[in-house]
């Protein structure tokens, strides 16, 4: 099986050439922490490695062996993780992996995430049931980091920050999952001001695992005479083990394991179902103040989706890699000149399946990396204003990412699977595992809908629509600058490019319309609407970059990347681009009808 | 979980108010077995019950089970198929269901076509991995009544059209997938006029199993001597067991099942290794003449693509109604008028995704059942020209069915898990077995590629293009009839087929040139214009649906499905059709740049 081979080309012209690297590290936060060029690629490297030697390897053992719950000591379960997961757990720690993206106050190396969204992308692409617990320890960094006590902050954060132990979110409940509104779970404070948690949560990742020796739950939960809905929730932190006076961990949580998912992909990811309360009320800590837990969460998952994005982007990266090498080196009918056989690549449709693999790929990770710097510049830059935009920015832009490139990889991982024929349905070839894995990907962190809804509703009506209308403008313009490039094939993408924008255009007047009119009507094309703009941001990046790759080639660049680029670009414009039309024609055209029949119509 | 419901009352509308089942009994053959549209109805019924009760409730026992190899008594190995599985076969053949569409001289009902491609919907929707076996001892029974002697027809087809014996298609080696001219099995000629075979024969379709007494092998091979390609194959029959003096399965034949495949999907069909000739050669007759192998194995490869496509439409439509059920049973949200919790149906998006799989899986059911009523009328009519005329249409349509509905229901099955949330990763929800299970079907029986291939070259070059043109010609007629409807939804639905027609008059005119000029150039846009094609008449045959249930409403039909009707195909209008306009500009522009790149870009 070939295994996970780190995209570092690309990765580099993304970061150094289109988002511009040299810039983020000039912010005053990162030339604190040291950062430059070459450090990025030095880290790039070092990631690359890791990924390809440490993580990949255990890819198909987590898909074959699966996490395991067994009756634990606890009396009720506990989770074991596949063979090699604890030892790479422990070599990522010392590695110092976990703390790359971290502040520096609780022991992070603080370097932008720009580089880390790269890193993150390699450990997701060699192992997206790994890199959860790292996804997941993050978010409750992020979530700490924010909203925490001070006590709180000093005791939890530098052991998530070095990965000593490791993070969840208790979120979803069975009657909860995308209505948070819906969420029971009970918080009931104590004299000493603690909280005692009871309540079922469900589908939570690496909720039980044998791979640190504490595990920190961030749960929401409802206190005492809360409002309704979700102004009535709190945040909680609930520690598996109680820590004890010297602040390592004690008694046991009553907090509990009572069974894990049998799932479609991700097998070597533990999804558990977790008992909160069954003996007395697991003990919590309120994070921030009550009422608030929902705004704190959301913006941890606006990173989680930004970090789904990323997932998506490095399954479909290997998923190409793996039917790349498969057809390559499998022999299969004639190319009609030679007389012998040939590699399958050498066959059209072949090609066509690879190179839209390949090209919608690096479209997404241009855009991934795009929001990677903009957060950047939204945290880090000097100047408010600049900061503000970048936000908006990088608001506009997640719910597109999540939704456009999870979608994007379900297609693309089945191509890889068509690339490889009837092998690519034998479980043993591995191909089958990406399409499995990266099927969740639509569904978690806001299923598809939850996206577009949000692009459609709240990010398109904000501000009297002037963040969109300024990304436009911005495209228009580049745009232009592409059609009196000198490259041909630069002002082919430019003519293909300019009929996505207006399609972009049309669509956004016609979804505002509706939205204002009748917002149901709006949300039955909300998801069409967000394809389109995935697919029309995808090109304009797509087109930069073959600005940049033309440049590099007229300047005398000999590094045969930027002509593939250049035909990675062209092919994106040629068949990815013109699905646009359908889709605003769809926008437009739809009456609202659905709404108007019968349940069991459906 | 929700169990196969047959969806007889589209498949009767299908069959009668669309195809129009009053003419196909009309044939001389089918009077011969006194079909009438009320027979169909009766069958229809039978079919369903059989589907719902008996096939369904072991369709994910299949997938958990699985078929099992285990060391054998003949030294090698035997499958044993899932609980279950011998018990329900053993009813279907008391239920005479394999003798369904087979000619009366051998035993066989002589039904129609169009009835026998609704009930295999049934078979297939029901219960994939059971129907294999079906389709597979059809397709033997086929090749024989074409090219079999005399002696092994009498011997042979009583067996197999009863169902008391099944048969296989040994086709596929390690070497020679895709490219059968690479086949390399050998037979050798006894002096007694049988043929001893050697070779290794892989992912064979119950080319071992424990339903049925004896098994009947057509397998490819080369004489000695034979030229090399496809040219060079003849056809043998292979029987598991052969037979007695007395026509009972007495010796063990030399074809030995060494292992079985680990699946992404059909986990209940075991895909099997064969190994013939490892203790002197597999007893072998010819079937036909010697080097004819392909032709006759050609004739079968037409019916099992027709077969494949109605597989993808029947697991499409099971994943529908599962998606529909859960939709109307999981409340989750609000509305934003009632005060309390939803069923997820009500929410636009869910709508969406479930209007998307209803409509485009009737389209599908119509393109079906439209050739399997050609075929009828190519096998049956009186007039020779007449039947010229529909088995021309048959084969123009056999690769657009077999690539556009297999490569839809992959999208289908997925939007279905979508619809589930995050219990649709859950595989306890079963909804994910329908993606694994249907994932095979743009594989197996020519991969999508094959068909583009087959309808960018055979079959859009042959006759100078006049089956195509006659065919769009005929699309266009009755484009002009819904214009001018009494119904404005009919009338709606005009106007956006007329822009498919004029994408895929002008796909075709590209298309053509550039299989012309460089048919590699051809080949890279021929998937993209297979997909053009199929989305175009779905969109024509939801057209005429429309107009049909229009013509009803008008005359005072009080049933629900009509006005359900007009909903379905003025969504596929909005929600499906247009994606014709992005394809067409795909063909149109791609300038072949892909043939000149290295494969080391890809």
């Amino acid at each position: 099986m070939q295994s996970y081979n780190p995209p570092i080309r690309d990765i580099r012209f993304v970061i150094h050439e289109l988002v511009g690297a040299a810039s983020i590290c000039a912010l005053p936060a990162y030339r604190a922490s040291e950062c430059d060029p070459a450090l990025i690629d030095a880290v790039l490297d070092e990631a690359g490695k890791f990924a390809g030697e440490v993580l990949s390897p255990l890819n198909a053992i987590g898909d074959r062996e699966g996490a395991r719950w067994q009756p634990g000591s606890d009396g009720t379960g506990e989770v074991r993780t596949a063979p090699g997961f604890p030892e790479a757990y422990r070599r990522f720690v010392e590695g110092g992996w976990m703390a790359l993206p971290c502040a520096p106050q609780f022991g992070g190396q603080g370097l932008p995430r720009l580089l880390a969204t790269a890193v993150s992308e390699m450990w997701k692409g060699a192992n997206l049931s790994f890199s959860h617990v790292i996804t997941l320890t993050h978010g409750a960094i992020e979530a700490l980091t924010i909203a925490g006590s001070d006590e709180l902050k000093a005791t939890y954060l530098p052991r998530l920050v070095s990965g000593e132990w490791t993070g969840t979110m208790n979120i979803t409940e069975p009657q909860a999952g995308s209505d948070l509104a819906a969420i029971a779970c009970r918080a009931e404070p104590q004299e000493d001001g603690t909280y005692r948690i009871f309540g079922q949560k469900i589908f939570i990742t690496y909720g039980d695992h044998d791979i640190a020796p504490n595990i920190v739950h961030l749960v929401l939960a409802r206190t005492p005479g809360a409002p309704p809905g979700v102004k009535g929730l709190s945040l909680f932190l609930v520690p598996k083990f109680i820590l004890d006076a010297g602040g390592a961990p004690g008694a046991r949580n009553d907090v509990h394991c009572a069974s894990i998912e049998h799932k479609l992909g991700v097998h070597g990811s533990p999804t558990t179902t977790l008992v909160h309360g069954d003996h007395g009320g697991s003990l919590g800590y309120l994070i921030g103040e009550i009422g608030r837990g929902l705004e704190i969460m959301f913006v941890m998952m606006n990173s989680a989706r930004l970090s789904v994005g990323t997932e998506s982007l490095g399954v479909a990266q290997y998923a190409w890699q793996m039917a790349s090498a498969y057809a390559r080196e499998r022999l299969q009918g004639s190319d009609g000149k030679s007389g012998g056989k040939v590699p399958i690549v050498r066959h059209p449709d072949v090609r066509r399946l690879l190179m839209t693999q390949r090209s919608t790929t690096e479209a997404i990770r241009a855009l991934a990396y795009t929001i990677a710097g903009l957060q950047d510049v939204a945290h880090h830059a000097e100047d408010a204003e600049e900061r503000q935009r970048a936000h908006r920015r990088v608001e506009l832009l997640t719910p597109i990412l999540k939704g456009w490139s999870t979608e994007s990889a379900v297609d693309l991982t089945s191509m890889a699977i068509q690339v490889f024929g009837g092998m690519g349905f034998v479980e043993e070839t591995g191909i089958a595992q990406c399409l499995r894995d990266v099927r969740i990907t639509p569904i978690y962190e806001g299923t598809t809908a939850i996206q577009a809804a949000d692009l459609a509703g709240r990010k398109l009506a904000r501000d009297g629509g002037e963040t969109l209308n300024a990304f436009l403008d911005e495209m228009r313009r580049d745009r232009a600058a592409m059609r009196t490039a000198d490259d041909p094939t630069v002002r082919a993408i430019a003519e293909e490019l300019a009929r996505s924008l207006d399609d972009a255009a049309s669509a956004a007047d016609a979804i505002r319309q509706k939205m204002t009119s009748d917002p149901a009507a709006g949300l039955v094309v909300a998801e069409p609407f967000l394809r389109l703009m995935g697919t029309t941001v995808g090109g304009w990046l797509m087109g930069k970059a073959a600005r940049v790759a033309a440049a590099a080639l007229a300047n005398g660049a000999d590094d045969p990347f930027y002509a593939e680029k250049l035909a990675t670009a062209k092919f994106y414009a040629d068949h990815v681009l013109p699905r646009t039309a359908g889709l605003a024609m769809t926008v437009r055209s739809d009456d609202g009808l659905l709404l108007a029949l019968a349940d069991e119509v459906f």
